[in-house]
């Protein structure tokens, strides 16, 4: 045996399906048509093969020793067992309460929801007259996991680590629509004007520099670019707007009475 | 006389303090000693030289049309009569309504209060028997306004035009934090790395980016930049990081569950 085929630090593309292994029951895959089969697909999630960044501890650290092992293109299925997962069961961490504690909290338990007693989420597992069982024990606790992972692809150039972190924050985006050029350990970002139309555009951009700070060592200062270019008629004199123009947001009322609008 | 001192399309930058001259109420002012002088300050409001572009009734034409005549660090004073202003009051559009009609409408009549009536704004005159008195005449229609203007500023390059584009949009932002070139017809902006802060930031960009395309029309494209810095160690071996990462916001509560957060 030679050494691992991934290392700490190594990019990759996984795909996954993750399942109890008690119930078959699908808790987590990347994969749309999985998700659509096991009846947890998600509306507007964007489904697709996912970036790790082994070591980081992204997905379970026993999970990622398993993958570090793997090829590119191969695909593998693997059991994690519950000590290397969510831990055991606990029966200490079940506790009966009484409803009317719970009503001085403002709670209305219902079987088997998540409700968040003491700043902790528990599980309602039982309503008697007037007890409740709680279960604050994870809710894979207890379970073993079966993984099943394929490893798409390993991403080597910086260039592209970068425009896996940013597809990391802004999943919807075209990635062929992001140009990211490296000069001088400066990583230069051209970004898809239409990205203005997305309200949290701002927490995402603040997302991908801190990423970049994380996880690029290489990169020592990053352009992030918006370019927008006018239609210009090509004669001297320039077009005459018949456009009315439009107030910034902001103008109080109290200026606009003042104006013409 | 000769031609006069300002033209259609001329950036500059003014103070005024708008009255009505009936009552000396102050409507509208740049200045905020003056805004609090007349108890008309808004908290969080930034006051100082307001831009204006001649000719683009961002302010009233009839304002503008004396405002051409002033020079630079001029201060006037003039009356716009109601006619070029806000016109004459209209009595046919003060209306009797049953306070049972507005009820229907979900309205509760308050006196001086501006209410909602079939799309338009009206103000409520008085309340009687079941029955109220709406005006909807402009506020300011039949007053003739008093406009004290200072031509604090001309701007003349357009790397300053666009600074004040810029500040029009983004009120708060501390223009020596913002650099802005041009280079064959592109105007190449910088913008502070704190902005990402400011969660209506995209709107704000996608504003002065349509302002230097009605604005500007010697400016082609406009690319706007955040840079960011990361401090680096100077020794060839990467910092490790101690801190934990952070996931994206986007993940679901399913993936959450498969990870070791």
């Amino acid at each position: 045996m030679g050494t691992m085929p991934f290392n700490e630090g190594d990019y990759i593309l996984i795909d996954y399906i993750v399942k109890v292994k008690e119930d078959d029951r699908v808790i987590d895959t990347t994969i749309e048509e999985e998700a659509k089969k096991a009846g947890v697909y998600e509306e507007g999630k964007v489904y697709g093969p996912e970036l790790v960044i082994i070591g980081e501890g992204w997905i379970l650290k026993s999970a990622e020793e398993e993958i570090k092992k793997m090829n590119v293109g191969e695909e593998k299925t693997f059991e994690i067992p519950p000590e290397k997962a969510f831990g055991q069961r606990d029966p200490s961490k079940i506790r009966v309460v009484s409803i009317r504690d719970l009503q001085r909290r403002n709670i209305r338990p219902k079987i088997n929801e998540i409700i968040n007693f003491d700043g902790k989420p528990a599980i309602v597992k039982r309503i008697g007259s007037g007890r409740v069982i709680l279960d604050f024990n994870h809710p894979l606790a207890g379970k073993t996991l079966v993984y099943t992972v394929k490893v798409v692809k390993k991403i080597e150039k910086t260039e592209d680590k970068i425009k896996e972190l940013i597809r990391r924050r802004i999943h919807l985006i075209d990635l062929n629509k992001v140009n990211v050029t490296i000069e001088d350990h400066t990583a230069t970002v051209l970004l898809p004007l239409d990205l203005l139309s997305y309200s949290n555009i701002n927490l995402a951009l603040r997302g991908i520099i801190r990423d970049i700070d994380r996880y690029i060592k290489e990169i020592s200062a990053v352009k992030i670019i918006f370019e927008a270019t006018f239609e210009r008629e090509t004669a001297e004199k320039p077009k005459k707007e018949e456009e009315k123009p439009e107030k910034p947001e902001s103008k109080s009322a109290s200026e606009k009475a003042a104006t013409t609008e």
